[in-house]
């Protein structure tokens, strides 16, 4: 499959390189040419004329769990602990493997509608999010998630093997829920996997300021500090949400290069706090976005995230020039794709990935055209999403789905699954 | 022009009627049928299945600058005085009465695709944006805006009887810019019309800490306790932003009837606070939502607004529950009407205009279905979106406008008026 996209303004996300008109050649599912509009050779399964608007890669949500839009609206307004214990835990108990397949697609289509072309999916049973992204065509790091109420570190090793010997658009790496739900017994033999396989490992790290001094109770110290004192960040790895980190807690992360997840959809929802993302841009932190799960959000945007992630900074220093536009777009693509080890899908470059999106200027909220980082950044909406590649492979167009099979059906069958968890 | 919506989930927006599944019909501008899927006699120009999707009223947006889409990601990153004195107030003295013509129209664009089918308008040359009201088929309530620098008292009482004399898509109400931009002398001559045309008077209020602090020290009391003393409100109005109130402007509000209307998308974008929504919901203040103008926010989104809305409160009082989200769409909805004194546009009721929005559940975000209102204001993006219909023409539906002239043409006009402002 070789695909020509033509009077593309280029973005490509590689610093100090400006946006440019000009052509992207993609032979199955990676980049071929980059630059200039010229007389192409050869032949073209389609040719695309971009027709001024940007192409770019696509955004990267660095923590999900997909699975969960079948709680989308169902459970809200609850501070975060009755949240996850009342109504969570005990819905997520009636889960069935299969389920996970079905809610997953849900998720995967809402990415697209956003320019998200690929998830970091902590979620359980990853075999079956990993066959729905597969059959998607979406790109997925699925994340271990072991808890003292469920999964093992043994049935991880085993998933890490399955998945990351599986197909191109899947990925495995190692993690835990959270300290809170998880017991020293646990946390010590995950950092011994995470030595046996040399891989970094991944939790939510305060979130609430109730989950860091109830870590500081039981352990002397808070959850980074703690984790590292374990030895679960001997190969790297990083934490979600990161709202109430310490000046330690940011050194750590800087020492050992880590990674913080920003969710500010989820913390504004669940009412947990703002994170200090002008702090750590200003100690070079590395900085991702994700979304968080459909059940605390309550939607998978990245365009809300990447609003949510300045409108709070700027409120909360009180300072209209908190959190530079190019460095909150670097966050949600390229410091996603790090984050997730996706190192072949972070810029447009001949030989990466084709994971790419374009962003339609043709709008009433992108005209007129003074500053297009800033239009993206500032006025852009999912409703500027025109089309969505991943690995090539066109999976949305115009509000169109290319799925592999009617989106009607997905809906029609996540309602199904919803409906009988909810009993009725 | 008679048409039939049927097939719809009808949310009238009227206090605790629940949303059920029937049909509306508009004859003309008006709603002439609200009630059950029956056998309608009589032809219709069209008939739209609206096949289980929301039929809603518009969303209202209480408070908007639409010309200064010129100014779209030209003056970021800059706390308010700055932004006004050095970036706004500069670029606003190159602008010719006819620009606000073209550069109102881009704004009007861009609320349809937010499902917003009115706005309150502050702008300068206000027969411009009438104009271009009329034109598009646009509801505006155009508002005087009277500065020490520019527009008189007197101009806008001839502006009070002409647009109000006009047409039955715009009207006029008197305001002045801020307390910092007008004088004594002003306020008193507003305060004089005020009382001759019985109307009530809208003005920025409180929207920063420097603000209040000025008026503090300059008469001694906050804007809206010195507005009040004279005589700006003997026939209501209110404020926009609203954003450091104390507990006696509050009870100011109250006693008064005044609306506040909240702008979270540019207070966060500026630096400015989190105006006390809830507590003003808790007083029973009359409450509406604005997203200011396309300079300071800088998109036009109801959904953006209410996000903002709630994510900011839960945030402010680390509360998950703050914020109802039916309160919020009332806020959104009714609560605007009735501050822009819309009293035929507020709810879907017969006799009511036909101003209506058709929200899109067939889209992933909205899937599955468990609860419709936190749906829409939790999940919620103009890209659901499916129709706008005002004064019961529908001026957009599934991405394309109906204008009455194509949409590249205003863009293109657009561009053209902001290059000769930047001098290029």
């Amino acid at each position: 499959m070789r695909l020509l996209f033509k009077n593309a303004r280029i973005l490509r996300m590689v610093k100090d390189q400006p946006i440019f008109i000009g052509d992207v050649i993609t032979t199955d599912a990676r980049i071929t040419y980059i630059g200039p509009s010229i007389n192409h050779e050869g032949q073209f399964d389609r040719v695309i004329d971009v027709d001024g608007n940007v192409l770019m890669p696509g955004f990267k949500n660095a923590h999900t769990h997909s699975p969960m839009t079948f709680l989308r609206s169902l459970a809200d307004d609850l501070p975060l602990h009755e949240w996850l214990y009342e109504a969570v835990f005990p819905s997520e108990a009636k889960l069935r493997p299969e389920d996970i397949y079905i809610l997953s697609k849900v998720a995967f289509a809402e990415y697209l509608t956003s320019g998200i072309t690929a998830g970091f999916d902590m979620y359980y049973y990853p075999e079956e999010g990993a066959r729905a992204s597969i059959d998607v065509g979406f790109r997925s790091v699925l994340l271990g998630t072991v808890t003292k109420f469920r999964e093992s570190v043994l049935e991880m090793k085993k998933s890490f093997q399955i998945i990351n010997n599986w197909h191109p658009l899947v990925s495995y790496r190692m993690g835990f829920h959270a300290e809170y739900t998880a017991n020293e017994e646990i946390l010590m033999e995950l950092a011994k996997a995470a030595h046996e396989l040399q891989t970094p490992i991944f939790t939510h790290i305060s979130e609430t300021q109730a989950e860091v001094q109830g870590c500081i109770q039981r352990h002397g110290m808070t959850p980074p500090q703690y984790f590292e004192k374990l030895g679960l960040f001997d190969y790297g790895g990083g934490g979600f949400h990161c709202v109430h980190l310490t000046h330690e807690d940011i050194a750590l992360f800087k020492r050992r290069g880590l990674f913080a997840v920003t969710c500010p959809g989820s913390n504004t929802k669940l009412g947990s706090g703002i994170a200090p993302i002008q702090t750590m841009i200003d100690e070079g932190i590395n900085l991702a976005i994700g979304t968080d799960g459909p059940a605390s959000n309550n939607c998978l945007d990245m365009f809300k995230e990447m609003m949510l992630t300045f409108a709070l900074q700027k409120t909360k220093l009180n300072s209209a020039v908190a959190v530079d536009p190019y460095t909150l777009l670097e966050m949600a693509t390229v410091g996603g794709a790090k984050a997730m080890g996706l190192v072949d899908s972070d810029v447009l470059e001949v030989g990466k990935y084709a994971d790419m999106t374009i962003i339609d200027l043709q709008q009433p909220n992108m005209q007129p055209i003074n500053n297009i980082i800033k239009n993206i950044v500032y006025a852009g909406s999912k409703s500027n999403i025109k089309m969505t590649i991943i690995a090539g492979k066109i999976l949305y167009e115009n509000g169109l789905f290319n799925l592999g099979e009617p989106i009607a059906d997905i809906y029609r069958k996540a309602q199904e699954v919803t409906n009988r968890i909810k009993g009725i």
